[in-house]
């Protein structure tokens, strides 16, 4: 059987200080296509290679953070299903009418363990990624795919208080698999969990923090190892500040950079990583080898992935 | 909801002519790892980042081509419910016991429409990546990935009649996505269909042939373009058969080489091809550009393509 | 001691049927910077990372194929050795004043044994490659970069007559190296010969042909096998004829494709092949290996390659 | 004229606290070929796509560090030549007859300004790259380019007094082109100093040093930003000490992994950097971007550049 039930992450809402600074680095540094500003004043966009719509939305505030992410179901159908399935697991569920969220169809509304706002989406206007579906090619017109050349929105890492209770959520109402797992190697206390819908190493994952509904990062999709080093050789240029560069993590085996919005949100671009199937054994590491779980190729830990969110 | 039902292409069983000279091509040179001779002389192999036994059976017979090739699946319920479903689909199911095949459970084995011999299992002897599953690294001892540096099987492609109605029966009764359709640009005809149960753009295809049950090739999946180049080098440096050599597909927009083992099997290496998802548009090619529908860096279809099977 | 004498490939003048046909394939496709159009209608142009103001000159005519090419040395005084050379050598040597052609400096013009017109400059008018000196960085504005991304120009292959005479003529008088022959295996005659004036495996080499004067290719360096495959997604993007797609020189060690312009001169970008220094052994191939000799990964040698010239 | 007078750096002596722990480290992680074990116990290493007998040679010593590095030259003529330049420079030379040096020609001897003691050397046994001369083909037998995939020594870094003196000798006796500075952004300093005697953007350099004779680095090339991560990726298997991750110089434009032996020696794998030729102009860096400078991808200098020696 195909994908069914809850596909992807579809969105992901970024608070911002500054609209201007905050356009300059999604739109103009990462290439990010803008494909349009609502009445409130929010930005929306997308990445070339997806169908949808958008995927981000900037909304300027005074604190920087997330205000909620969006997954995408299958139909109308597992909507209702899943309505019915967080009821009975006693999550709260809002219903959102379409067309609240611009370009959306009907969502649901609720809030995580870890204190995150989580939508479900069935439906979102599609425009397509430049190629159109009959004789397509496989090359955008020039100026299509430029900046870091992102392909798609790839996983949100969110951090938050009772991660264990947001993976039994993920893993006993959406039906995801765990893929990895970081504990503390004394205690056995669970710092990261990583969980997939689809044969990603993760689609989303949790890291403990103290406070609720922080924001790790969130992260698009590069094609190669190549464009990663584009990617971070155009992050110096402009001078972007960076969190982590070039690397790979031992969780998720995916090559990396981390660097931050000019509001402090952490961004990533990601390449690789294996393929993930449910068969696929859990991997479990612990404290006792944090560098090379966080980042294989120096072996180093960072404090800022524990200490640094928004 | 992460993959259940039909999981992937779990193995396919191949005919060679000469058993000394398929083992130097599958296993010295292609690279991938050996792990059992059974009774009856055939030779089974896995890619590295396989954690299931084997992917490839060769046995040794008076014709190439392809025996069986079997679909992994989620539990055994799943095989149940299959069975149930394929019965009621008017496909008539064998059920094999448990270690009929080796280190493998039970199997139900059912002819396509194409006349291909399927099978499906839920349950294979783990032997793993050689990396663990606690702290477990991202790199497997040296030795490990080599030949091609092949990761995974990732599909094959089948040459029969009546490809439509094995489209239909996979959409059907196994829930794949179709993904692409080429069509004759006149009748409208299928040529060749193109179905995933992941969000792969395919893990299965059907070629239209005059005669039942033909084998075009079987694909191997590679981590890059470099990975492709390096594996090119290799086939010129052995003299391996090519039948198209680095090029991609206008159809998936994988990356590809066409190569033939000893016997004349077709095999491919594959690396890159975009992110499908059950609401991807469907893409039509049509025969008015089969050139860039089969090889989009030059837009020249290769006869062999529709003419040379096993 | 660095590179003297003579330096390198500085110029190449090509006839094109079409100008508008011409500047959209070397312009706007390619990506090659239009620097300037001359009185006479000559279009120029450079890649991004030379310094000097161009590398190609178009000029429309009534056949296709190479006006001249030129090598710029080191130095006037350089040149003046040269022309005293040349001489002395039996090559009647022409003088051409600085400005004749435009940005450059003093010319010495004379014809190859092979029938080919080549000039020597010390001098040309360098416009820089956007980075400036000071504390420069390493990436130039978006949109520098473009089309099949060339970094600059490599070499020429040139078609004609008396070839053993050229690569004596640049051994003994311009001091190149021989680096690789290709010769047939029965009589031993020179088919193809490579010639170094750096650390590259070729600056310029030659083919035998019945007619003097032809021009095989002109061939433009890219940053990696990456940048090739961008560059072959591209060709089939615009439907640039192909004349060989991607693959690998056994001579040189080269990645390449062969294409045309739309005057059916024929183009390649290259990337990779070793680094050859004077005391590298000379690699001599001959037409027993024909297909390794010249497309290693399928061992194909294409008969266009000794067929189509300009 | 190709490549004349002083051609390359050919061999680096290296003193190693441990011999054991060295050999694991330069042949067995790294993949360099060790070659030879002389009667005093010190190892010999080649990368593969070298023709010479060997580049790096271990001695087991009290203390990390450099015991020399040497210059291949044209011929033996350029050695006789260069023997005069240095005396009438004022450098004194020890001649060192043929044989000394295991598998190499004379050699002349003498120390820099710097401090560090330099050898010039005209012949030395060539062992070939396993390919051979005649219809040699691309591609080594597998295992021969192994561990680190390390095609050829690139480039030393020295530390020490005097730098200015050493790029005046370079310049003025071996005629390298200064191709970049590093100076004070006050003072005007020279801090470091980049030459070049071929198409790469250095060939050695010099690093300001309290103290005269300091090890700063070896280099090795690797083919592509690929196998540059592949390094890393086995450096963090090995935990090997980083000094540096993937990263890109701002000065030469490479790509850069810095790493210590077991003794603390730094190394460095490298890819990429423009190509020089005598006529491009001098880049000059200042410390008011020495983050660009030394690191251009994150803009960070590293203290250690300037004060982790051998």
């Amino acid at each position: 059987m195909a994908l069914r039930g809850v596909l992807r992450l579809g969105e992901v809402c970024i608070r911002v200080l500054d609209m201007k600074a905050a356009r300059r680095h999604y739109g103009d540094r990462m290439g990010l296509i803008e494909v349009m500003t609502d009445a409130e004043g929010k930005h929306y966009y997308k990445a070339w290679d997806e169908h949808d719509h958008h995927c981000i939305v900037l909304r300027e505030a005074d604190s920087a953070g997330i205000d909620s992410f969006a997954f995408k179901v299958y139909d109308d159908q597992t909507l209702t299903d899943l309505e019915e399935k967080l009821n009975a697991y006693g999550i709260p569920v809002e219903r959102i009418a379409a067309g609240v969220y611009p370009k959306s169809g009907r969502r649901l509304q609720f809030v995580l363990p870890s204190g995150h706002t989580m939508h479900l989406y069935a439906e979102k206007e599609q425009i397509g990624n430049t190629l159109g579906t009959s004789n397509p090619g496989v090359m955008p017109d020039e100026g299509v795919v430029r900046g870091f050349r992102i392909n798609r929105i790839d996983h949100v890492l969110l951090g938050g208080v009772n991660i264990d209770e947001n993976a039994k959520l993920f893993q006993e109402v959406f039906e995801f698999d765990m893929t990895e797992r970081l504990v503390d190697a004394d205690s056995k206390q669970s710092l990261a969990l990583f969980v997939s819908c689809s044969t990603k190493p993760h689609d989303v994952a949790f890291v403990l923090q103290p406070e609720p509904n922080r924001f790790h990062h969130v992260s698009f999709l590069l094609d190669s190892i190549n464009d990663l080093f584009h990617a971070a050789d155009l992050i110096g240029k402009y001078r972007i500040p960076v969190d982590v560069n070039t690397n790979r993590h031992g969780i998720t085996r995916g090559a990396t950079i981390y660097f931050f919005d000019p509001s402090g949100n952490r961004n990533e671009v990601f390449t690789g990583g294996y393929v993930h199937y449910p068969d696929t054994p859990v991997l479990t590491w612990d404290t006792s080898d944090l560098g090379a779980a966080s980042f294989s190729q120096d072996n180093t830990p960072r404090e800022s992935f524990f200490n640094v969110l928004t």
